[in-house]
């Protein structure tokens, strides 16, 4: 597999004039048109000629002494779903293929760019972000890398790919049930879901505002720690915390039905590992997660929440949507606004019971996804589609229920990720553990 | 008409021995069996035994030095929606009627009691809260004080009268719509609706939990302030303010469609007079509160939480059910979760541009109802009513849309009401410039 190095080597490499970023840029899109010709479909556009105008500015500027941040001058992705000025933001669709372009970017990307990042362009993704698979009809399926028979996992499929495979540093996705930590956990990457609504969502295709956020896949805890003061302007400790002592909570309820047995195996041989190095592996039981399917049972605030953006698009275009997408969105039009502030009160109910049991823990760990990332030939048929995406889904879509964060920690078996969770507001502290779990996994 | 003194005379009258709790209690109840032989229908319980009970060991903690608050000692009214330890809450309704007393008391009721208040009873109400106007075809229609034939309005009605009639010091009432500020208006008192959620609501049947506010009525500012600060355990700075300079805003859009003449000819008459004492009165538009109807057009946050609320005990007791509540509150059936997100977007949207339109501004100025209190005999027919009670809420509920909060102050002609309204945590400013406003209206 390509790699590419850290952000923080990177911006080393730069700084000592190892390497410029027009070279960087220029590696990243032969990468891309490699990846493109042999018929790879991580990125839907691709600005290469205004990527190496930016990537010279930057080398100019830096020779000027001007280094705005740690991502200065470094090739950044971006998921289709957010505004970049003077283009169209499609989200993986075509229903919005004719949209009018950006008239500015999203606030996520303003940031990016601010913080001097190289944007290369936009990145594959489920129409609409409403898959964890990553399958997109219209402008073919990303894979994972270790695995081309493998979805790359959803939906910011394109958008992992585009790191996996060396053609960018970092990227800018989404989660809203796990689009972020799936994708990372099924491509190898590390992959920060922060709490929602932490990083702005201004000038992004919404799925669900209740449960939506912004974060980063890249290479490892650092780098998405970096990713993550830019995105959210706020200077967040992120220094690994010491293993030893680490109270990591561990429930077997829910999040380990139907696991795969190689899951579970690479889990448990993570967490003995941790164990070994002085954690304290604390098991609980956390029964009223399995109430989370049926609060769900008539889509949850994904589909009410889809259904109201999405209600006059579907009417005038719905023809032309991935009717597996239009399928799941035409759920929230027969919620009714009862059942709306009832799945608003099952979910304080189930939040406040998250914070009683994980009172005392320094993080919550689970498989990030209860599967090895699915074959595309096995999700032909609509209803393994459906079985499959919801069971993708299940494990990271607790935390976005609980309105938590997390990150995905490669376990060095591929396609297998371990989640490293906390509860809203929690973000320093995962991004403390991650760091301290990270290179106990690399070892 | 039978008046009580405001609560800083009273309780320096109990403190120099010039009365007792023991003896105020006793008046009250009092004035409460003469009203009720009457025929009025301003309490729908009362506790006399343990009021008297509790003024006799008020008395003597205050012999023992022990005065908790500016409330101590003083009789209090609850309006019948709030929980009060071994009692039904029946919310003005049948439907209740049947249900477990409550095992605690609500926590405003629980406030006023370690306040030292002396808790009298329960008031009268419209049912389960849901219309201005105060008509309870269960328990009796309370009265303006002024004007027998007309209603107190509602639906704190027989918490307004409880206090304009002197069997109270202060009552506890509620608003989602106007319910403190109408009857106040009706029945020539003053009440303050805080900002939303200031004061808990927990332990009060809710009407709707967006809109809801739970706040005083009582003879002046000074005692709405007092209750406040017992109820919201804040301390606000409530001194009155200095009128000369105050910038009060008055639009004429909206508010004052269709005013009756005795009610613009008051409002007129109290500005004129607040600008010669010195305040600027500006004129401004607000043209975006034309749009409050057809925003509400499906029922609004009210029907939507409502019907959420009620739906189970509708199809149970639906029967007994005060039946133009209960087609209101059915209204929520019909509405979908995606109309729900709209209302929560074009209320963002309306309290944004209220936010731009009151920047400059120390309060609003309004008629607090546009019509004088409605004649009981007029509301007999189904269409008078709707249309009538949708004209006496529309004012106040402008109020309860945006967030906001406001003082209804007498304005001396009986049954006009002046509102003082601010946005959203404005309190202690709404409060201090209704102060400063009291004293030139009672001129």
């Amino acid at each position: 597999m390509q790699t590419i190095k850290p952000i923080r080597q990177l911006q080393a490499d730069l700084q000592a004039g190892r390497i410029t970023s027009e070279k960087l840029v220029e590696q990243s899109l032969a990468l891309i048109e490699s990846y493109r010709q042999a018929g790879g479909a991580a990125y839907l556009h691709v600005d290469a000629e205004s990527a190496l105008q930016a990537a010279r500015a930057s080398d100019a500027a830096r020779r000027a002494g001007n280094v705005p941040s740690p991502i200065a001058g470094l090739p950044v992705s971006i998921k289709d779903l957010f505004d970049v000025r003077g283009q169209v933001t499609s989200a993986g669709s075509r229903a919005l293929a004719g949209a009018a372009p950006a008239t500015q970017d999203a606030a996520a990307v303003a940031r990016l760019r601010a913080a001097g990042a190289v944007l290369l362009g936009r990145t594959n993704m489920s129409e609409f972000a409403f898959s964890g698979l990553g399958l997109n009809p219209h402008y073919g399926t990303p894979r994972a890398p270790h695995d081309e028979a493998r979805v790359a996992g959803g939906s910011t499929s394109g958008g992992a790919v585009s790191v996996a495979k060396g053609m960018a540093v970092a990227t800018l996705g989404t989660d809203t049930g796990g689009s972020i930590r799936i994708p990372a956990a099924f491509c190898g990457l590390t992959g920060f879901k922060p709490t929602s609504h932490r990083v702005s969502l201004q000038g992004g295709v919404p799925l669900s505002r209740t449960l939506d956020s912004a974060g980063p896949l890249a290479r490892t805890v650092d780098c998405c720690a970096i990713m993550d003061r830019i995105l959210s302007g706020e200077a967040l400790d992120a220094r690994p915390a010491s293993i030893k002592g680490l109270r990591l909570y561990v429930t077997r309820d829910f999040v380990f039905d139907g696991v795969d047995a190689a899951v579970a195996s690479a889990f448990d041989a993570a967490v003995a590992r941790l164990a070994g190095l002085g954690a304290q592996i604390v098991p609980f039981d956390f029964p009223e997660l399995k109430d989370i399917p049926s609060i769900n049972g008539g889509g949850g605030f994904t589909a009410a929440e889809a259904w109201h953006w999405h209600r006059e698009l579907l009417s005038t275009r719905g023809e032309v949507y991935d009717q597996r997408v239009a399928m799941r969105i035409r759920r929230g039009e027969k919620q009714s606004a009862a059942d709306y502030i009832t799945l608003i009160d099952e979910r304080a109910r189930v939040m406040a019971a998250a914070a009683d049991r994980l009172r005392d823990a320094d993080a919550w760990l689970m498989p990030t996804v209860a599967v090895l990332p699915p074959r595309v030939d096995d999700l032909q048929a609509d209803e393994a589609f459906f079985s499959v995406n919801g069971l993708v889904l299940r494990n990271t879509s607790v935390i976005n229920f609980l309105d938590g964060c997390g990150v995905s920690l490669p376990t060095g078996q591929p396609g297998i990720g371990l989640a490293v969770c906390g509860l809203r507001g929690a973000d320093a502290r995962v991004l403390q553990v991650a760091g301290a779990i990270e290179p106990a996994l690399a070892a």
